[in-house]
């Protein structure tokens, strides 16, 4: 049973102004129900309101295996061929009067929020995205041995994947090598598309594998992680192939030592902004400074990014209990883009990296 | 240049009704800009107007990525430390008037719809899922060249996996084994994470793979698909391990007959509505009726579910150059669901299965 998480959310509504909550399927499901469901064409919404047990609206296919759940809820069906409106009529009736509902809004959808819209045509819908997330803000043991599990196998697989590395290899090559690895060390899933890029091109945070073929003083950076039980790591570093210049080398380090800076600060009652600051200084500070172009990182756990954000004019303060990513980098267009990335956990006075693979500048 | 496909696009508003259509990170974006972006907590919005050219928000760190598509536009950036409202704001000034505009209502989530409303507070936001998906109902040469390569793929894995499974092999262990396959045969993703279910667990229909060891008697169900230039394939066939008895015989040859009644009809003209009926009946006829649960198929392209849904009450017409799948099921649950899936293109006069991998029923 699951319950107890929701029962949580549920005594909080009144503070929050709220008469329900309406998650869709994703990471908070996942949390609050243990249902690993598809955000797909389908409707599907698990309604959690102040007075009364839950409604989960559902497609009849799923049925089966939200029941298996064991959640203490109701639950009004819809057919493929009668559509999902009818259904979220018939929720809402059962909900009684409903002013405000908090819905999630970086996941669900407008056609979505329409059908609650249409339902109950008064209503509010709030945006209650930090709300519903901030339960998941601190990681329990469990949580944490999950994300140690999938930072292994990523780790794992890195030492496989730099072994495999060979000048005239392909970005996309070397990619299809890592994402088979990872599956080999026994990830459920890829924690998102990997990103394996070298030379100019890495110099895109967000670029693609491409058939660009690896040459003898390029940096090869890679960006990824693995899934376990739901839970995500999310590591980068940055190598260089068989040499590497002075002007590489300073880049490199200016990176590294923003990231330790990271490292060092990190602490419970440190303000995200704070440490955003501090680590994006040192870039700053450095004869890099023009080639900053994003914060230092997020949280980590059934989302891939997820609160808290490290940037500046984020007040929240750290907690001990989350785990963040510190992820500096720098990128001169078209020539060279270096980024190292752990995920650090925040103890009771610091942090711990649970990402130990080695930082140092490696040439291979 | 993608710019033709979003000239067509605009060409079009008028008859809508609409003044500007704003595309986010997906298939919409991929087809129209050749551009692939994450849809993630950074807002990333491609407006088009039909008065002037398109003007793209974007975070700072998707700019670079954004200018090699080299769409003839405008952009709006924003920085992640002041946030994407202000960016909204300026992209709705330089449009001008937009009394009505057109979104994906199946894919840009609340919070980018709130921030539209924020920035331009009369607008009426219409869900143009439809409308804009139109444009990539009929697939063409290239489009099907991508398909055919992602089922082959898929079909080569599918053969390599069955090589593989055993008595005591896990659900898991053989899905681990079939997506590294995928790779291996130069998937650049998986369509989505494969299902694979034996025995009881196949009677649900999104169930999830689990550490469930197959045995003699059981059925085994495997869903899944490879992803080529960012199409789709999407398979699905049922064995059975070391024997079937006459009941699973009758319920899987129930299955292949609406499957092949679904191939037989399938050509320009007829409705969606008569495809999915005509299947449906078939397994309503037969003493299985009752473990029915879902409908015939959905359109197959850059989206693994797209349109057009082959479902009843749907009164579209099957066109030349769409791509469907077929795939009639049966649930019986905690016991034996059945599942056999094409992906059928529509020709001139008829259809044809891409899918070539054998239907007959399998022991293996």
């Amino acid at each position: 049973m699951n319950n107890s998480k929701i029962e949580k959310l549920q005594s909080l509504l009144n503070k929050e102004g709220l008469d329900a909550l309406a998650i869709v399927p994703g990471s908070n499901f996942l949390y609050l129900t243990g249902g690993n469901f598809h955000l797909m064409e389908r409707p599907t919404i698990l309604i959690i309101s102040k007075h009364r047990k839950p409604i989960a609206i559902l497609p009849v296919l799923e049925i089966d295996s939200f029941k298996k759940l064991n959640i203490d809820s109701d639950i009004v069906e819809w057919q493929d061929s009668d559509g999902y409106q009818s259904a979220f009529i018939k929720a809402f009736e059962k909900l009684g009067v409903v002013k405000k509902i908090g819905i999630e809004g970086q996941r669900m959808r407008v056609f979505e929020s329409q059908a609650i819209e249409k339902a109950s045509p008064n209503i509010e819908i709030i945006n209650a995205h930090k709300f519903i997330n901030n339960i998941r803000l601190k990681k329990d043991e469990n949580e944490i041995i999950n994300l140690q599990k999938a930072i292994k196998i990523a780790e794992k697989t890195l030492n496989e994947t730099i072994k495999y590395v060979d000048i005239d290899k392909t970005e996309m090559e070397i990619k299809n090598f890592l994402i088979q690895q990872l599956y080999h060390f026994g990830a459920e899933g890829i924690a998102f598309d990997p990103i394996v890029l070298a030379g100019g091109n890495s110099a895109l945070p967000h670029g693609h594998s491409s058939d660009y073929k690896i040459k003898k003083g390029d940096c090869l950076l890679f960006d990824f992680g693995a899934t376990v039980n739901g839970y995500h790591s999310d590591i980068t570093r940055t190598f260089f192939i068989k040499s590497a210049s002075d002007y590489q080398k300073n880049f490199y380090t200016t990176v590294l030592k923003a990231n330790k800076i990271g490292l060092e600060i990190s602490k419970p009652g440190l303000s995200l902004h704070e440490l955003d600051d501090s680590v994006l200084s040192t870039l700053e500070k450095s004869e890099f400074s023009k080639f900053i172009v994003h914060k230092t990182g997020h949280g980590l756990g059934l989302d891939v990014h997820e609160d808290p954000y490290v940037m500046r004019k984020n007040y929240d303060l750290l907690e001990e209990g989350m785990v963040i990513t510190i992820e500096p980098g720098l990128y001169k267009k078209e020539s060279l883009g270096v980024r190292i990335e752990d995920d650090v956990l925040i103890t009771k006075d610091g942090c711990k990296s649970l990402t130990t693979f080695s930082k140092e500048l490696t040439i291979i």
